[in-house]
């Protein structure tokens, strides 16, 4: 059976994950951003994995190795930011091909570096292979406090829907590229995580939060179903850049689509209550309330002209 | 550059790692088997990662997904075990193709399930992507207990040094595969890492351990170097399965050649006191010495018909 027909990505891990299997260590498993483990009582330690092919997450036609190797950072801190943790160890596994130069991947490590340095993060061990594509794969250990680390899972009914920020942009920038236009690119060939202050801020306030790897429609979804309930994005309130409407106009396309389908934007999506708003734009107010949870029975839509439409799926690597 | 002209992935690693940056809690960083991490003053947490590509590392031509699996589980597992640590937690990254099926996908996880259950290990997060061949990443924690750890740097000279069970099988079922002959596969399409207890005894005797990733000779040479010291082993005692001597008799080979230089058997290799070989073998005595740890100056050779030859490396991925 294939993949793609199974359903994607996400049906073929639903399958395959073992939730019948615990460890009274490991306090969050597969299915939200990071892995949860507790070593000491008063420290978790949180980790994530993520990995980048050529020509799927990057491309070197269009961005330099020192960008790729920023990339290859940023996108896996940004899911530990996202939890309010803090980004520390970094294991890179790289598949070069016969043909990568040396400096190919001095400028590479260079890119990584300055990304780790940023956020804290030490390259820490890794493994070093070849094949016929380039592809990387960094496994990120961070750290929390116990009372923040924020699941998928417990948005709240009534809670509203923030994301920081503005999105769509990097989905704008492939797309400029993939029909030979030009425009706004840097959100494609250098997306940035949030800060981990900005995350720890974030996670103070908020009952869920999740970054935005695939798309916010895919995003909220994934914040309503582990958290047995609905929700309303509105469309009007999508936080779009100026380059982002300019991109779209360009390409003849919808900026809100690039938002809700595009992901790469490693923006943080967080549920709040609607009183806790005003505490939290105290300490970090680059954020924009896009909508609210609701009944599980109201699924996930997006509200439009005053109508409501189901929302679709994000970005999946076999649709 | 080309990579392979500079020295190869060992050469790479040596310019681009910043020794400079350190962190208290990082005991051990890039350049051992594991990276060692102290959350709590009574235990370690360990740290390795291992990338699997396909037609370098394995091959859907002869081994099922299922062998796949567990090959990745068993090489990961292998590091942590040779350091006298438990694994616990895996996290997964998958690059699959478009063609690869849900039943390809669903057998890889039942090996990695089986091989994960035998050795302790949970699998507890990944990611799922797309590309042109099949590439596969575990990054796996562990833990040990602080004085049980044994780093590569830490060999005494007058040690002799050890090795389990039997090498070159690996390399033997390989070369019988590519050039088309009958014989003994099982240890190519199934590698194992020793058990847990197993890495356990010899860390309580051992100076310094290494697995068998790339050959005998490049483990004793990664010993050595780390450990400011020289190394003698005797060809006459490297120890080989009939299966590999039968099946280096048919491909017209020498079988010591699969174990000094072929490598993937992962066996721990492992430096101890000549006067605590006893105490080990009371414990464990599945292991044979094959030689001993000199001073610096006499460099790494292989001892074979009364003559000292210099030794050369092992398996490098840009030779």
């Amino acid at each position: 059976m294939n993949i793609r027909d199974m359903g994607g990505e996400f049906e073929l891990l639903r399958r395959l994950t073992r939730r019948d299997l615990t460890d009274p260590q490991l306090v969050v498993g597969v299915g939200d951003d990071c892995a949860v483990l507790r070593y000491a009582p008063d420290r978790l330690v949180l980790v994530t994995t993520d990995m980048m092919v050529e020509n799927d997450h990057f491309s070197v036609l269009w961005q330099t190795a020192y960008q790729i190797g920023m990339k290859l950072m940023e996108v896996n801190v940004s899911d530990i930011v996202c939890k309010g943790g803090s980004p520390r160890f970094a294991f890179l596994s790289m598949c070069l091909t016969k043909d990568t130069s040396y400096e190919f991947v001095e400028e590479l490590y260079k890119g990584l570096y300055a990304s780790a340095g940023k956020h804290g993060v030490l390259l820490a061990g890794g493994d070093t292979t070849h094949g016929q594509q380039l592809v990387f794969n960094i496994a990120l250990l961070g750290e929390a406090e116990p009372d923040l680390f924020r699941p998928r899972s417990k948005a709240q009914r009534g809670d509203v829907i923030g994301v920081t920020g503005t999105l769509g942009g990097s989905t704008a920038g492939l797309e400029l590229l993939r029909h030979g236009k030009k425009g706004y690119l840097l959100d494609h060939v250098e997306p940035k995580s949030r800060l981990v202050s900005e995350g720890r801020s974030i996670c103070r306030f908020a009952h869920a939060t999740i970054d935005v790897s695939d798309g916010l429609a895919s995003e909220v979804t994934h914040i309503a179903r582990e958290s047995g309930l609905g929700a309303v994005i509105e469309y009007e309130k999508i936080p779009l850049a100026d380059t982002t409407v300019e991109s779209a106009r360009t390409l003849g396309q919808d900026p809100a689509d690039f938002a809700l389908y595009g992901g790469e934007d490693f923006q943080i999506v967080f549920t709040i209550a609607k009183e806790d708003v005003p505490r939290l734009q105290k300490e970090f107010d680059d954020f924009t309330i896009v909508g609210e949870m609701v009944e599980a029975i109201e699924g996930v839509s997006l509200l439009k002209d005053g109508k409501k439409h189901p929302l679709q799926k994000g970005y999946d690597h076999f649709a």
